[in-house]
């Protein structure tokens, strides 16, 4: 075991736990596990819900209570929205997937056990657990829907994992070389002196602001090639209108 | 403007809408904008996916177009989930969250820009943005439902922004004086030469473990009482017992 099992007791809703699957396999979980859903499982709607995670719902496994569906781990977490009196760490989910990070690294099995929609765990259950997990919701509004808690524990257990973007802007032109930038300017300032652009003994000044706003943008060789390309073509449609 | 917006390009299902306010309003956001939600707005059953986060969708502003729902924005992300080729900073969403925060602290106007549920945004659109935000996905599966991607951007906003766990474990018993755990320990040895735990020479060692066993407990005042409580009655249960 080397990833975190996702453990829903009593979920209600279908549509809920396909959401969860499709959460987990967002950020690499897979092992799902469901503790007596209600109106029984396989249910319709789940898969198209899951739009495509059917890998984690088709291992999903079944218990009857929450009891069993933890028996084999080592570290529990309860995930509940508010306070019940229970002389327990609590943690938000970077910290726990901390926690369960170097858990797992010792060859511990850890889960996060979620509650039903309507009335989250049981005070039982959650004594089940070795922590809580809390989310740093407002306190307006601190209902969060069963699979967005879900992802925001995969979510954290992702980045703890190392996990890079999927895509970096890095791939950009290398960096302009300072001759192609300083080749850059003078062109341009020899085209606006063409066209009478700096009035009389303003020259030096409106150059160096002109220098100072391209020197911020941290050219590229492709911003030079760009650049340079359209004011060659703005002056050389100038003297083309030209008689 | 104190919070970054929620721009929502050409959303396609009412329930998406409302469970995108929902996720905003589990952390704090409420500012939403709507460009041209396909089949008109406002959308039945969008209301019942937002489970009560009203203002939100109350307050939407709608748009025609992306240009014109960030026009009174000073810097702009776009969400994608693949490289779109265009020379932009990416981040995740915690950096980028970090971005806006400075900027928003010097008073700029940030928004970030979420595409439509099968297709995203369109090259045109991305174009307009300072920087392109995408999730640490795992590559097998990144497609995220709306809702989570714009979950995910207000969940590290609202990290970013402090805000704490809504109740910690901390109104826990204080810790036991050491006087008092020291007392416990003899009292549980004494009751446990009382019944010959101990096998003959074995006590010192035996006795230091047991100690060991209970130190690692950190444990509070409460819970030495009710240790000491539990072994008193185990103790004159036994003696009640005996003829």
């Amino acid at each position: 075991m080397k990833h975190p099992v996702i453990i829903l007791v009593e979920p209600q809703l279908a549509e809920n736990i396909g959401m969860v699957a499709r959460a987990m396999a967002n950020f690499g979980l897979s092992e799902l596990r469901l503790v007596s859903p209600r109106n029984g499982w396989p249910k319709k709607g789940a898969h198209s819900a899951a739009s495509g995670a059917t890998h984690v719902l088709e291992h999903a496994k079944l218990f009857e209570t929450a009891r069993e569906a933890i028996a084999d781990l080592h570290y529990v977490f309860a995930t509940t929205a508010r306070e019940r009196g229970q002389m327990k760490r609590v943690l938000g989910p970077d910290a726990a997937m901390g926690e369960a990070q170097s858990r797992l690294g010792e060859g511990q099995g850890v889960g996060i056990l979620f509650g039903r929609e309507r009335t989250g765990l049981e005070n039982d259950e959650i004594s089940l657990a070795d922590a809580i997990v809390t989310f740093p919701v407002d306190g307006q509004f601190s209902s969060l829907n069963l699979a967005q808690a879900v992802l925001l524990v995969a979510y954290e257990w992702r980045k703890l994992a190392g996990a890079a973007l999927p895509f970096s802007g890095e791939r950009r032109s290398p960096p302009a070389p300072r001759h192609m930038v300083v080749s850059f300017f003078e062109y341009l300032e020899t085209e606006l002196e063409a066209v009478n652009f700096y009035p009389p003994d303003k020259q030096p000044i409106m150059a160096r602001n002109m220098r100072d706003v391209f020197h911020r943008l941290e050219l590229t060789e492709q911003d030079v090639r760009t650049l340079r390309g359209a004011i060659r073509a703005l002056a050389e449609g100038r003297r083309l209108r030209k008689p």
